[in-house]
């Protein structure tokens, strides 16, 4: 079995396993409990915000769990929007995954003017390209720190940076799901004021994410209740998804072996597959080496998917969330639809090999081959 | 040890531990994607959502899965509220658990005319004050099935019917969290729209929860982004959790097995405290049996609360979420403050023996004689 969808989903690793089994049996007080067990619940909570904030590169009492990145995405949008009290104007790009695009779809209903920043052919959107959208009047802008389809790559702290020299009330939102545990993230460091994480895309539990806030003030909580995270995300804590969040967050491998170790399964896969007249491959510049996206050309995504899954070997369409429709993603960057109709994205995690990437290499040919191609 | 706080948090059971190490170390795909690793999670989901659906009494694609009860009872009522597009009036009782009392102060905000039925002294509210409140105008009401500081009833078939009967268009919602697993709910037969229930408080895990929807046309999703859930609710689905939901629900004890061990455990208390001349009870007529709410007057609730953890007693002043603050149940209830100040729940579980009773018994026993009182 070679599972390369390591964007879409991980497995969980054994250190978030055990974690989670021992609160669930023995730490199972709730955190907000007054006598032991509650305590005891709420000093491993503690310890997986620190070591979530480590992951993130903030302090710990900036770290709010969330039930996930979408949530913590939303959180950070619709949360800092409602804070304003009245529709501004924000930007973002058009390469956002659905759960940041989704919001300023909300946010324009509501009056806010949204702009978008569309891609160059590449895949990349550059800080000059920021820069000049942005003015005094901006009020909140989301751009995701690595895209979820491509890889692309985004200068997050400098266009933080930008943003702020021209609009220093704004609040800057990145979305690091794709970044986390794979690349370093500095919240503290960078000029961000909002950071999401997602557990499951870097070996914790699904279920869980954080967001970075550096000032609970701008933002209006979207659930309410017991008044739990510091009265911004009301609702018993996850500790189960929490403390595996946690371990999972400590037990990533250092960035530089990690990367070299990509770079190694990308030139793998670039290397078996060059010679094969139907691959197209989408690298955006100074993308990062986890994430491939290419197209079998005339070989619909669907159909090699399943050719593929037939043999053991996991990769998906575009992203697990876009669920069958045509990439958005690949559609702003004007790929022909011959392309993004058969494009396949290929996702790394530490754990894969050299032969997996190979198995797939192999299992392309043969599809490129054997299946009734479709010619575009 | 003794662990007597059930309703605020259970231990996690072996078969749901079980099932979730399972869906973490090899069924760990992303539901949405499409290949056989996703197809496998999305099985595991669709199970678990059949074993909530048994749990609730519903039909299996009328279960929406939640991060757990705050998210359900935001969703059926903050959801619902947005779906009107405008203030309305809306019922509530003085006794709901904050995650639904946070909402209405929210509708307040926006300009619904809330009604909240204050309880008689005995804790309850009757069939009949709900039926007073209701109007033709009344768009949305929210009761709790049973209340979670006192073991309060609610009669809520027949006041969804009466509500109904004035207003057919209204649409009703029932916090189920203290009543699942105990108690059998019927989303079908009774005329409830929405009905939420916890994963943490029979035995699953912290994480996760499920609204029962009875016309998903009526609620707006709160959480935006790829659509899961059938759109009312954005983000990969939390699979660990969800499944450990599942699997706790199918293990729920036989009912009237349940009720007969509770009714056991509370004679015992009674018995072994009766003659205690501190102890004042605090039983509505045809409360649950499995929650037990008294007060050892001149101890105030902290002092014991720390006493009997030293023990390895665990019980609760009022619930987990009021974090210490004075219920504002029992003041409702318009109980002496002396009585607020010391009030003590116990909550028990199918897994809690007479001997664990016994114990706390006789360290309340201790409680009253070793402790420095204070006359009230």
């Amino acid at each position: 079995m070679a599972y390369l969808d390591n964007s879409a989903t991980t497995v969980v690793c054994d250190a978030a396993v055990q974690e989670m089994v021992r609160v669930m049996t023995e730490v199972y007080g709730n955190p907000s409990s007054r006598h032991a067990m509650g305590l005891h619940a709420e000093q491993a909570l503690a310890k997986a915000r620190e070591q979530v904030a480590a992951l993130v590169g903030g302090k710990a009492e900036r770290v709010f769990f969330t039930s996930g990145g979408t949530e913590a995405n939303n959180l950070a949008i619709l949360g800092a929007a409602a804070a304003f009290r009245k529709p501004m104007a924000a930007i973002t790009t058009a390469l956002e995954h659905p759960s940041v695009a989704a919001c300023f779809d909300e946010l324009e209903k509501q009056g806010w003017a949204v702009t978008r920043l569309m891609p160059l052919a590449d895949g990349t959107v550059s800080v000059q390209q920021v820069a000049e959208a942005c003015t005094a009047d901006t009020a909140l802008v989301s751009i995701m720190a690595v895209n979820n389809e491509t890889g692309a790559r985004f200068d997050i702290a400098a266009m933080a940076e930008e943003v702020h020299a021209i609009a220093p009330q704004a609040l800057f939102h990145t979305d690091c799901v794709q970044a986390a545990g794979k690349l370093p993230l500095k919240a503290e460091r960078w000029d961000v004021d909002l950071l999401s994480v997602s557990s499951h895309k870097l070996h914790g539990p699904k279920g869980c994410g954080a967001l970075y806030v550096k000032n609970k003030q701008k933002l209006r909580a979207r659930q309410v209740g017991g008044g739990q995270e510091n009265g911004l995300r009301s609702g018993t804590e996850a500790l189960p998804a929490i403390v595996g969040f946690g371990a999972a967050a400590a037990a990533v491998a250092p960035f530089a072996e990690q990367q070299r170790h990509y770079e190694r399964l990308k030139a793998v896969l670039c290397e078996e597959l060059n010679d094969l007249p139907q691959v197209r491959w989408h690298l955006p510049p100074n993308g990062v080496p986890y994430i491939v996206n290419l197209s079998l050309v005339g070989h619909p995504s669907e159909t090699v998917l399943n050719f593929l899954s037939g043999r053991g070997i996991y990769v998906s369409a575009g992203s697990a969330c876009a669920k069958g429709n045509r990439s958005s993603v690949l559609k702003a960057m004007g790929l022909p639809s011959g392309e993004i109709d058969s494009s396949l994205r290929v996702s790394f995690c530490y754990g894969n090999s050299e032969d997996e990437v190979r198995a797939l290499a192999e299992a392309l040919r043969e599809a490129a081959t054997s299946l009734q191609g479709r010619r575009t």
